[in-house]
């Protein structure tokens, strides 16, 4: 076990170092190194297990490979406490918000799954047919919600849930920047008839409230209407049957260069050049209420009705989102244009400025948000690899070798209307394509695993805890387990979490080696004199990252005497507890 | 759409009617009209979406089947409020009790999975192959968990963790009974050398807290000992190579009478019929510590180590569980063997008596928990096909016709001591079988959805709420949006849940509807004289459930005039917004 275990938790350390170095742009030197012996190690383990050298293939067959599945990975405790953190967060402000929760299963049946999402559909994970129903996993929220709408006509009672939990999709992952194959995300959506854009700018202002409450960082919320750039599409010249696939050349204007876009539009749609380079000047716009009026303004413009209408709501928009105090938060963006074809109004997507990959930086007007393509957060493809064609070879399990540095964490949410979606599946349960009683949506996607990428070295910086014990009870020399597993039982009783160590005579050092490792920080001591005379020593102590190191601060000495039976009251007013109690981690 | 929809809802609610009806054991006719209506339903159902009719194979096709997968469905807002609360409770326990959260993947790679379910095996769901890796959903925790332990050889942090999750059985479901193909399970585990049956009282005391916070109703926990139970094997003269068949013919005395099981053990298994009788004399014993002084004096008995050994360890249990305070719990139960073969001590599994099956109170020291063929808390066969073998197809998916009135709820928790699991891990990835560094383990499973099945006709009875709204923000006469969207933002700052009527110039009944609808015990309301003074008015109402039906109270008349900028702190003071605070569902 030791030579398998611990060159498996020496990778992962050192992978841990690696990234870290990357995360502070460390010196390119130290970057090499630790990514070479990285590699020593990994080939280490595989000599280990004998599962990395194709050459010796009895062997390989013979052991078991201990690994998780590709593109997924397990999350210990200290990365579950942040998460959790996280999702608690996400789900305080859902409630906040009005949202009542939905949860769908993690399989649907494939039909459900099937025409919603375009080329991307090969990325669908699917079951094996053992006899039944044809499933497959969940590629989103949003679909199953659909599903769920369609199926309950649910359009009497909450106009707002929310929806917590993992998707599938066999792309090609970028681990280290939340990229993954099964990811988690946090759905947020409003249905039914209401006022124009009032949903609108209660999502947005949903979605200001959670990156501003998880600390992201400085973030951006880029803005667009598919009308207006649907009429920007139409007065340049664009046929209506190129509309869709000209839409998703410009979304990719957040990591190709204008002359790569305007190459695919002209080259390989087919558009005339004189239109891409019409459309060309509007989609470099991007700004506040300014552009707005800008737009508002211009005369060509005026001969599209889709234009208007969408300007028009842009209009109200802007107003509401003064009311909501937002506005600084938010970019209107006529480049951004969502790949997937059932939106139908308003679209956004949040960028948190930090998180763009080393290089990226020479226009900060145009970060690099991949991933557009599908419905919500995507784990797309990386920066370098978009253009290339011909290597997007999505779905196969061979290894290919990403540069993680040059991957930003890109968008970290994403949405918009969709007002269609729902009676596309009431149209097709019912058999007659024309009768569609539509359910108008709208709705948000909230990548938590590309916001725990951008939290996680922060966290670790700042050295939380993975665990909540506020009490840990240590025997003073004859062992004394009934006194500890009473006390203990009693604290938990009365809402401390507390523990012990499991033996019955265990030494005071490994007692206090045992607290130390979960910083709990209330060590409560009995034994001796004071057990006799109904008192119980408590010390208390908290640690703090010094120098990129734990260490530990002892608050209060050789501890305090506290009467046995005043115990709890007295832990309950210290203010570690309050602090604890008022939901504040410690 | 209104007809699908429309009937889709007639059948859940004529479902859900159908459930109360056999839950609050109705009279028999009541029952069937139910049944009756609800076929007719599905029927009506069948027709509007043509899905049904297997005569009309094109019919058929065209139309979208809008279900979820077989054993699968979605939980809407009020269920997923009482989930939520479950598992919040589970969560706060196990963090009580010294745990750290762990998660991994919802799917495993294939042979991870392999020889570890027995026959059972085939009720796992696997991945289409798609070029890769092979994959299968888990089924269960167990197993991802010494997987994580082999890999990272975590013997030196947190000993004790837990996961809350979703995991995946191809068996025949019975869905009001929470025997779903996707249920939630919830497990605590603790691993490392410790002193002997220290980890065991923990999980034991864990268990009894979840279960007595979440008010299950009257809950027993069956305990038993593999090595006294394979002592008795031993004693009675059962061949070494035939102790775990009969272990499992033992299993099922908890559905199936004692001649059966013995004819399964003689007949089937080839037990010579004297051996049996004097199994039949052990394991019909039930009781407390005086049966553990029995068997201690049990002069056969003495003869195997093993028992002895096993004696031993439940000797200390009975002294600590007394510690704990929890015996009055506990059930010593030598009918108690748990399937599968990996566990190595002590085993234990907990009933909640109201659960059983109308009919099954004939024996009611024996309640009727199936599914104990599998490692924890399995959705397994019904009662009445427990001993038709040649009709148990499992994996199939033809409906087979299941009176869930026939069915209980089961064990709604189980576990045990496994010592073995993760050095079998270590071994075969080792390639060398006889490197098994063992790490212990105990740990206990909880059904989620077994739980909510048994709670959630009690929360339906008490009329819980959907959301956690707490003020809804109405206007009177002109509108005021602007002014509405203000307060609302202000209440959700201070963390105050808030909400409005997402129109322009709502009518006022139409906004008190939808307040009411959430069961909001705020409304405030902002408009006229009032508004320009300065001043919103209060009105406060809760619901109760009199005779089956919901009844508003309204607590304050016409309301209180309270001044907009004291409007928080007021709310703040109130006894609701207190209770709700404090962590106490309204």
């Amino acid at each position: 076990m030791a030579d398998v275990a611990s060159l498996n938790k020496e990778v992962q350390e050192q992978s841990n170092l690696l990234k870290s170095l990357r995360t502070s742009n460390a010196d390119a030197n130290l970057i090499d190194e630790a990514k070479k012996r990285l590699g020593d190690l990994k080939k280490a383990l595989g000599a280990a297990t004998g599962t990395k050298d194709p050459k010796e293939g009895t062997k390989k067959k013979d052991r078991l490979l201990l690994k998780t599945p590709k593109g997924t990975r397990d999350y210990g405790p200290t990365e579950m406490f942040c998460r959790e953190y996280v999702e608690r967060i996400v789900k305080d402000c859902f409630t906040s918000h009005g949202g009542s929760c939905l949860d769908t299963p993690v399989f649907e049946r494939k039909e459900i799954l099937a025409g919603k999402y375009g080329e991307d559909a090969k990325l669908i994970f699917d079951l094996q047919d053992q006899g039944g129903e044809q499933l497959s996993l969940r590629y989103d929220h949003t679909v199953p919600l659909a599903r769920y709408l369609a199926m309950t006509g649910l359009t009497n009672t909450s106009s707002k849930l929310w929806q917590v939990g993992k998707v599938y999709r066999r792309d090609n992952p970028v681990m280290s920047k939340g990229r993954m194959r099964e990811f988690s995300q946090a759905d947020f959506d409003i249905f039914g008839q209401w006022d124009p854009m009032i949903p609108e700018s209660e999502v947005l202002s949903l979605l200001t409230s959670i990156l501003t409450r998880l600390e992201v960082g400085e973030f951006t919320i880029k803005l667009n209407h598919r009308k207006i750039l649907d009429g920007i599409f139409e007065v340049c010249g664009v046929p209506e049957e190129k509309t869709r696939p000209i839409s998703s050349a410009v979304d990719k204007l957040d990591k190709l260069p204008w002359a790569d876009v305007r190459l695919e539009m002209t080259v390989e749609k087919g558009l005339d050049p004189d239109v891409a380079d019409k459309i060309g000047e509007y989609v470099k716009l991007k700004g506040g209420e300014e552009l707005l009026t800008k737009l508002e303004e211009d005369s060509v413009l005026k001969n599209s009705a889709r234009a208007q209408e969408g300007l028009k709501d842009m209009a109200i928009l802007f107003r509401l989102l003064r009311i909501y105090k937002i506005t600084e938060k938010i970019s209107f963006d006529l480049s951004l244009a969502r790949g997937l074809d059932y939106y139908t109004g308003l679209i956004y997507e949040a960028i948190v400025e930090g998180s763009a990959p080393p290089g990226f930086g020479t226009n900060p007007a145009v970060p690099p948000s991949q991933g557009t393509e599908s419905a919500v957060v995507a784990p797309s493809k990386p920066a370098k690899k978009a253009s290339s064609k011909s290597k997007a070879k999505s779905g196969d399990d061979e290894d290919e070798e990403i540069d993680e540095s040059q991957v930003g964490v890109g968008s970290i949410a994403a949405g918009g209307r969709y007002d269609n979606l729902v009676g596309m599946f009431v149209a097709a349960a019912s058999g007659d394509s024309k009768k569609v009683a539509g359910l108008p949506c709208i709705g948000v996607s909230i990548g938590l695993d590309r916001i725990f990428a951008i939290l996680w070295p922060k966290w670790e910086g700042r050295g939380m805890r993975a665990k909540e014990t506020m009490a840990y009870v240590i025997s003073v020399g004859d062992g004394h387990l009934e006194q500890r597993i009473e006390l203990v039982r009693e604290l938990r009783e009365a809402g401390i979490k507390a523990d012990f160590y499991a033996k019955n005579k265990p030494k005071l050092p490994t007692q206090f080696e045992a607290g130390e490792r979960d910083e709990v920080p209330f060590a409560i001591l009995i034994g001796g004199e004071e057990l006799t005379n109904g008192y119980v020593r408590v010390k208390e102590q908290r640690w703090q990252v010094v120098d990129g190191k734990k260490e530990k601060i002892q608050a209060s000495g050789k501890g305090e005497l506290v009467k046995r039976t005043e115990l709890i009251e007295w832990l309950k007013q210290t203010e570690t507890l309050r602090t604890w109690s008022s939901g504040k981690l410690v």
